[in-house]
């Protein structure tokens, strides 16, 4: 369903936009043509392996990989010595930072593991098996240490320092001895001041663990290293340029000397944004002179891949008598895992972002513990956030006897209001939302609170906030005789922007969808163009696509006008159509002059570059119904609705597809997800029957309300859709669990067996005895 | 070594044009990972076979494929009824017409097969063997029909005729039943008027047999066809966009469906031009659901593929007592092949080329023979009809005692006077050519006339004219963060194009060679580019290089200008530095631009497509010195010199390749080559053991000076380089025979057995009773 809003309504009709054709991609991923990483074979090729700590926290004494070298079949071997010494340097991949020398550390460890799984040898072998029985003959002594297992350990006093060479900043301050990589605090008005004149505050302290995104493909990376130092990978990712900089920048060669060539994407969600394997491929194909080819297991990107952060969040908010929100403080206190970078920046740009509150603190602190380091999860930083600052307005209109959305909607964000971060808000929809919500059939619909089985039912409702990404895109265009317009563009396609950008393209050309044929092609062959991710790729590869038609259009009227003996200045063009303003009779379609080219200067061609610094925020609202089993503990969501601002849905059925699948992966992070770690800090749970995603068995149709309030940084308007809506879910699950059992969470993942502690711990509760004795499950 | 005459020296300066650097293949290709067409593997991939002609002449009377199709391992099987009905449309595919009905009846014979090789029907099946073997079942009956194995026979009165359907052209008056496809004519002036006014007339007639370009890959396809109508092929080819176009055709499918991979080409010299297994592959693929291969044998690709054509070329003309030629007319007949189309009409414009004539007739006529379809070779076209027209200039200078390089000079054509074909020349260098010919060492040189050995010596020079092509071509930069530009382009590189399209771009950019990283992507990912072919690449392409490159240091400009926050006008690029015109402090090099364009912009890129009309006229002279040895007939090149005007040459080494290669095939032309047919029109040496090319053993090296007069057309004086050197020794090698034998040859090839016949058929020849009763080897 799209809602456009009277109000918004840009007056602008859209001829492609706003359709939902089959994706240009379909068919070869239907019939199985379309090529992964897992799919390319090279002659010649070979196979390489890696050797992981079985230790989360151990100083590495000696790594021997004589054994291994001596096996038949086994052509090469390295560890951290063979890497080159790479620079202390940051770069921006799009959805968060590498720094060059702590990735080189990360890829192979060097002196210490620093968490279960981390990378320390790897091996090249003729075919898999040898090279997986070759790394169990690499020998590595080890002498183990202590191990900081969450935000808690990583702050106590005389905590185990992950990185001895670590320069923490505090709010300026370089720190050494520390696990806090940084602090930094976005701080306005007197939140102080204000927050003691509120005359209701709510302080709520929320505790997350880590989570993955659970992309079904295994990462996986193919590294040619040429003798003329040329090095092509093929590897899954969402930046081929990203694979390029990552690699060259661990590998200490030119960007220019590395071409990466991007295979189709089995799921990224933000996982496949930074490397592990390109850099190893290349180096074992230098030392062999083979291509190298190495696929992870699913164990490997549990424990060796970058989850999304878990860790502590503290907010207090205040509210006067009129329901006005006049104070908000915020501590987070992310995950880092074993190096620096977490989403917590990203988090202190959300937390606060639906609501325009006078004074505010907030204080974010990225924090070194013995875990995978931690990577993107589709707006990173902010469901953990919305956890927490949703549970405590949801806890406020409680207390107070507030209308949910009436509350929110009285505090909200809108065009000329303050982020608690700093920027002033453009044009932005969360208002429209949430009228949305207001209006729809969930919203609207009774709840009756106990199920027909006895089951206990609650509702709950929730904001979220993303900022959505700009950056940097190109894209090509060449017309064909017969109409078609070839479309080349940089940005991998994860979940439909071949189709996103094509469509486009084809409304700025006056074409039909299919007309406009992306391809994606390799990173010598297509300008710069970041990472997919940060949803800024219809945005603004779409808005390369629509540039370089423009500069289409303007050469084809130059076409036009030799062809009529015209000034360039007569033509328009016009629904299609190139026209002589002086002579209506002389007309061609856009098809009809592309057929014309020959003998007026031959093929035309487009190509346009952007670099965008802002994008038009993305406001969602989630309404979640569910009902808990209160025999077992087990929440069943029964009903869950997905409102968003998409600014204009280009394409509204892959929209429907991100919004719903954004709240399914905010469900099963808020009920079940979580890297469930033993006291020595090993994954105990690294397989997907044990790491507990929702199936498709386990949740109702997410319903979803498309509210298109244009951006005006767009020419059709278009905003980011993919991640806002993975944010709602956090705070709508506890919200509607507060409604069903009277008791507030602040724990996540909420699973069972702490709703069946809950329960029991609830005065007068039946439930009570039977949690006893029993360890949450 | 590079002659640069004073009079045409330009005046520019060049720090990358004119360099000889490595070529940035050349590590791909010498360690032998580059990937041709043989290399390509695909999952699930299968291959294809077809079954050829036994007969050079026969009707079809039954194809029954049931025996083939019920073998094990056999998937599909088609012939010419699987095809489509081909339209009667022309296309213009760069060296050549191409008839997509034609094409079609070539590809799978329909009804009649019309050369012994002719492709009748194919199969696909798991592996090439079972493909091979399945062949074999299958059944055709044919009635045979009288062979027409040259022009006399195909012109003779009541000779069979090849096509039933077939409307000649006799200078514009449509004939039926022929064997003439087209006559044409060019005339001028009043040759028959000016030729009785002549003191002294030449009349000669040369008759020629088909050879082969002799490259070493074989022809090749791989196609797969999508269940969503694309069509993907990799094929060894002069033009990806040729095999679009002649494969969307063929098909009749929309050239848009149809994606070229243009894997690396050995060797095409105008043979790879044309298509033969793509839509093979590619309808199998259809009918199987399969990826499907195809790689020709020798055997086939002799037979089944273009040759150059035979025939006979008349000429005569007629010199007044000054040395003035006053009156020249021919008559060419061009063996076509099987089908219509042969070089006949670019031997027209060749063959007085060299000559400004007041008084010309050209005939030509295009003539079907049973053998198989000629095809694009090296300067099509004109090898043959320098042999006439040199041999009968060098009769003249002999009957007159004109000295050779004098009567050329005194005739030669320049700037300013008409070619006999009608247009009038540009900027040319043949009086530079011959002038560094006349004052060549070789050529002041003495010789003497017997060898020490007894071998008789004799010295021969000649002309050649080729006039290069234009035609449309796209190339795409992109600026790297480190400085290099990729550049991507849409020429098949056949003889080092890469590089010298590159160098130009390098040139104008002001960095050096390698920082131009030259790619080649397939048809869907740049603009429209024609075939590799008609020495127009480099100078086409480079042309396309050379504007996307302006329009890169435009784009730079302003981005210097916002650095410097200096109006755009300010700015201007100096030997490779942006520098402000205001404020002479302000300066950055390419280079140090490239890394700063972060925050002005983003990526910068340019696109340029050209249509070129006009080409730069290139002229070559070949001096030839021999030895005959007179007991076998063997004839061995002692020494040869190739003198051409290279316009410009880029890359002088790949230039003095050029000029070698095309050299030494001409040598083997003149004295080895040929399709040598039984009576029943079938080749008897499809073998490179039985078609005898010169190899490096057999040659001495070939010495080249390059006299450059830069053509107008191109910012850099560019002509067109690979096919002229061709042309020279099919005039030099019968002249220099003349000078040792006294022999005047009118019969190619000139092979030992001519030779010995010739000499044993001279008054008092010692030689006579040898050649009795043996057949000419």
């Amino acid at each position: 369903m799209v809602a456009t809003p009277e109000k918004t309504k840009s007056g602008q009709t859209f001829k492609v936009v706003g359709t939902s054709p089959i994706r240009h991609d379909g068919y070869d991923k239907v019939v199985g043509r379309a090529l992964y990483g897992g799919d390319v074979r090279l002659p010649g090729m070979i196979w390489g392996e890696v050797l992981r700590s079985p230790h989360a926290h151990a100083r590495i004494k000696k790594i021997d990989t004589s054994e291994a070298l001596k096996m038949p079949g086994v052509l090469g071997a390295i560890t951290h010595a063979d890497l080159p010494a790479a620079e202390a340097k940051d770069i921006d991949i799009g959805e968060g930072v590498v720094n060059f020398r702590r990735a080189s550390m990360n890829i192979l460890a060097d002196k210490k593991v620093l968490y279960k799984g981390h990378m320390v040898a790897a091996v090249a072998a003729v075919d898999r098996n040898t090279a997986l029985e070759a790394v169990k003959k690499i020998r590595v002594e080890y002498e183990p240490l202590p191990v900081v297992r969450n935000v808690d350990d990583a702050l106590a006093k005389n905590a185990p320092i992950l990185l001895d060479d670590l320069v923490g900043d505090d709010l300026g301050t370089p720190v050494k001895k520390t696990n806090v990589a940084r602090h930094f605090r976005h701080e306005f008005g007197d939140p102080d001041g204000a927050m003691k004149k509120a005359s209701l505050v709510v302080d709520r302290t929320f505790s997350l663990e880590m989570v993955h995104q659970g992309y079904i493909e295994l990462h996986n990376a193919t590294a040619v290293w040429e003798q003329g130092g040329r090095i092509t990978i093929w590897s899954s990712t969402q930046g081929a340029f990203g694979v390029r900089a990552q690699t060259a920048g661990i590998l200490r060669v030119p960007e220019s000397q590395i071409k990466v060539n991007p295979v189709e994407i089995g799921g990224g969600f933000g996982g496949k944004t930074v490397i592990y394997l390109p850099p190893i491929a290349a180096i074992l194909s230098k030392k062999t002179g083979r291509p190298v080819k190495m696929v992870m297991d699913r164990k490997s990107v549990f424990e060796g891949t970058g989850p999304a952060p878990g860790g502590k969040v503290r907010v207090r908010m205040g509210v006067d008598d009129k329901g006005k929100i006049v104070a908000a403080t915020a501590d987070i206190k992310f995950e880092a895992g074993a190096f620096p970078g977490s989403a917590v920046g990203a988090g202190g740009i959300c937390i606060f972002a639906p609501y325009n509150v006078a004074n505010t603190r907030i204080d974010g602190y990225d924090v070194l513990v013995n875990k995978p380091k931690s990577a993107a999860y589709r707006a990173p930083g902010s469901p953990q956030v919305a956890f927490a600052t949703e549970s405590v307005v949801d806890e406020i209109c409680n207390a107070r006897g507030y209308d949910k959305v009436e509350f929110r909607l009285k505090n909200a964000s809108h065009e000329g209001t303050r982020r608690a971060d700093g920027p002033i808000f453009g044009r932005v929809g969360l208002i429209e939302t949430l009228e949305a919500a207001r209006n729809s059939a969930h919203w609207k619909s009774p709840l009756k609170k106990i199920g027909p089985d006895g089951k206990l039912r609650g509702r709950g409702i929730a904001t979220g906030f993303w900022m959505n990404g700009g950056g940097k895109s190109t894209c090509d265009l060449a017309v064909n005789g017969d109409g078609t317009v070839f479309m080349n563009e940089g940005s991998a396609d994860i979940g439909g922007t071949r189709a996103s950008i094509a469509m486009q393209a084809a409304e700025a050309l006056g074409i039909a969808a299919h007309d406009v044929r992306p391809s994606i092609p390799d990173t010598d062959s297509i300008g710069f163009t970041g990472v997919t991710g940060g949803s800024r790729t219809t945005y603004a590869t779409g808005l390369a696509a629509y540039n370089a038609a423009m500069k289409l259009i303007d050469a084809l009227k130059g076409r036009a006008a030799q062809i009529w003996d015209r000034k360039e200045t007569d033509i328009e063009f016009k629904d299609g159509v190139f026209c002589s303003k002086s002579d209506p009779a002389l007309k061609l379609t856009f098809k009809q002059l592309a057929g014309k080219l020959d003998g007026t200067g031959g093929p035309v061609t487009s190509t346009a570059s952007v670099e965008l610094a802002a994008a038009g925020n993305s406001f969602a609202v989630g309404i979640c119904d569910l009902e808990v089993d209160p025999e077992t503990g087990k929440t069943d969501v029964i009903r869950y609705t997905a409102i968003q601002d998409v600014g204009r849905a280009v394409h509204p059925a892959f929209v429907e597809g991100q919004m719903q699948g954004g709240a399914v992966q905010g469900i099963g992070w808020a009920l079940n997800e979580e890297y469930f770690m033993t006291e020595n800090g090993v994954m105990a749970n690294s397989s997907f029957l044990d790491y507990r995603m929702p199936t498709s068995l386990d949740l109702p149709m997410i319903d979803t309300i498309l509210v298109e309030v244009p951006t005006p940084l767009h020419p059709y308007g278009v905003r980011g859709v993919a991640e806002v809506p993975l944010a709602p879910p956090l705070g709508a699950i506890p919200n509607a669990l507060y409604d069903a059992l009277g008791v507030r969470f602040t724990v996540q993942p909420i699973r069972p067996g702490r709703i069946l502690e809950a329960l029991a711990a609830k005065p007068g509760s039946s439930n009570g005895a039977r949690s006893n004795g029993r360890r949450p499950s």
